[in-house]
């Protein structure tokens, strides 16, 4: 019996966005009709080593499928300077639910940005306007290429404004694109005026204004995944049909934390959960609104149904390693 | 950038007792002087298919050198009728703390028999009588090997007396050591009546009565890892000098769960911890002790400790499987 090894080129290489994005939709569907079992993220906080991990166990039933497993996924500021190492990494395992048979082990720095595009692209396409042709992208890091490829699934982009300081990650991104969009690098508030604006920065302070954003934006807002971090100014998510993921989570460490946490932001502010919104509950964009927001801080459920998708092509088309990681005799 | 791969037989020929011992009794020191990080575990429960899964995270510092990692490991009681595997699987992801690059990936079944074998041996090296010569075994499961192999680290085993119900079991435990000890199958009583005795079933009711136990013999009741479960009968529990692992679990699901929740037994009828006897907090074994008991439970800690020496032991003797399961480019 073979455990599947799958690293990050692997990963990417057997994550069609095509499936991916409605994997993750029918992830918030299960976690929204209660079918997931999805412990609170465990965390080990190292301060001597300026670093965190976290376990994330999970398992979902989305009814035609189901899937187990666990991401241990880390903070590590310091590793690019010190190491010339990313800063999150991430293993995944990804088991069998009925027999506990470890499937696959894969790359689970390369699942997060995936999933965590695919998420947006979720979002984007119950709350940006049907048309929307145009997206901003405010941080140029490895989140911002994910953010383009599951984007472009739900809304046929054409013109894309990548913002960032870093000049050398701006000419990276545009050179990636060039040949599929119109795509420039240009300021935040030229990202903010697209139909569409994703926010994947770990600022600690706003830097989204509210005059930045387009009179009918919708803005994933991915960055924040810790207390004290959020990237939108109070009044861009005051004035926002503000979607989240999971409360506990994004009142602890998502985008609202901070406003929520000093009372400035409370519960009635909050439209819904993309869960209500992809199951009918509540309604998404409707012709009347303005801008709107989607928090993401990430769950369990969206590793474990992006492991399924990777697993599934994969097996499909013979890719990866098999190793008999059981050693059973 | 290689993570090393280790299957069952590869975590087996890389772990040295006379090195898991002293690791798991440095765990076990680390835990007394707070210097580990372990939350909870953390539970996925699948009623329907009779199983959970388990995520044990956990970081310790033991001074000449640290570890961290993440346990997944699962209880399936079907698995071995419906799907020839075992009932209790496991991976294990081993970390750099520093950097949180996984070092290695290892089978987390085989590491487990390990660490639970080392475990008991630390407690009998702190609580049986320094001449015992005589182990019994009550339960010929996996579980019985590494207790044999782990406790003649700690004492010198001459006299091994193995029971349990299933007797090809017993012949195969017989068969393999019989070269190396005077090992014979015997009642429940026959085994209790050794110097140590160590039981390893999954039973639900008390299976050891008090009379079988031997006047000074030390206990390591490894079995119980659920609520509702326990080995030996309350009066033995009562009798004996208690030493349990941890608090929380050992109330929650160790030896002693049902006892303590009916109210037989509290507080007052816990000796100490198997940390506070390792840093001489408390004092092990004295003259005049009668019974003794460990009620192990299990701590993540063990596990990363066990992980530390196999993947140190593998780094240095070349043994195992790299693969780029980064994939970093």
């Amino acid at each position: 019996m073979e455990t599947l090894l799958l690293n990050g080129t692997d990963v990417r290489e057997n994550a069609s966005m095509s499936e991916l994005v409605p994997a993750i939709e029918d992830a918030f569907v299960a976690f929204e009709h209660g079918d997931v079992e999805m412990p609170a993220k465990s965390y080990v906080d190292l301060p001597q080593y300026n670093g965190d991990f976290r376990s994330m166990p999970a398992y979902l039933d989305a009814g035609e499928w189901d899937a187990a497993g666990v991401k241990w996924v880390n903070v590590h500021p310091d590793n690019p300077e010190k190491f010339d190492l990313p800063t999150v990494l991430g293993t995944m395992i990804y088991s069998d639910p009925e027999t506990a048979v470890p499937l696959s082990i894969m790359d689970g720095r390369e699942l997060t940005m995936l999933r965590t595009g695919a998420a947006a692209a979720v979002a984007t396409d119950h709350l940006a306007v049907p048309d929307a042709s145009s997206l901003g992208i405010v941080g140029a890091g490895v989140q911002s290429y994910t953010q383009l490829r599951a984007i472009s699934q739900v809304r046929d982009i054409e013109t894309v404004v990548i913002s960032d300081l870093d000049e050398e990650r701006v000419a990276e991104f545009v050179a990636t694109f060039e040949d599929e969009y119109d795509v420039r690098g240009g300021t935040i508030a030229e990202a903010a005026a697209c139909d569409v604006l994703s926010t994947v920065t770990p600022v600690e302070s706003p830097i989204v204004a509210r005059e930045d954003v387009g009179d009918h934006t919708h803005v994933n807002a991915m960055g924040a995944d810790a207390a004290g971090k959020h990237e939108l100014a109070d009044e861009v998510l005051l004035d926002a049909k503000l979607v989240i993921d999971d409360y506990e989570q994004t009142t602890h460490s998502g985008e609202i934390n901070v406003p929520w946490s000093e009372g400035v932001l409370d519960d009635d502010d909050i439209y819904g959960s993309v869960g209500e919104i992809v199951t009918g509950k509540k309604l998404g964009r409707i012709e009347e609104d303005g801008i709107s927001v989607f928090d993401s801080t990430g769950l369990a459920i969206q590793d474990v149904a992006a492991a399924h998708v990777v697993y599934e092509h994969a097996t499909e088309h013979g890719n990866g390693y098999g190793f008999d990681l059981l050693g059973l005799q």
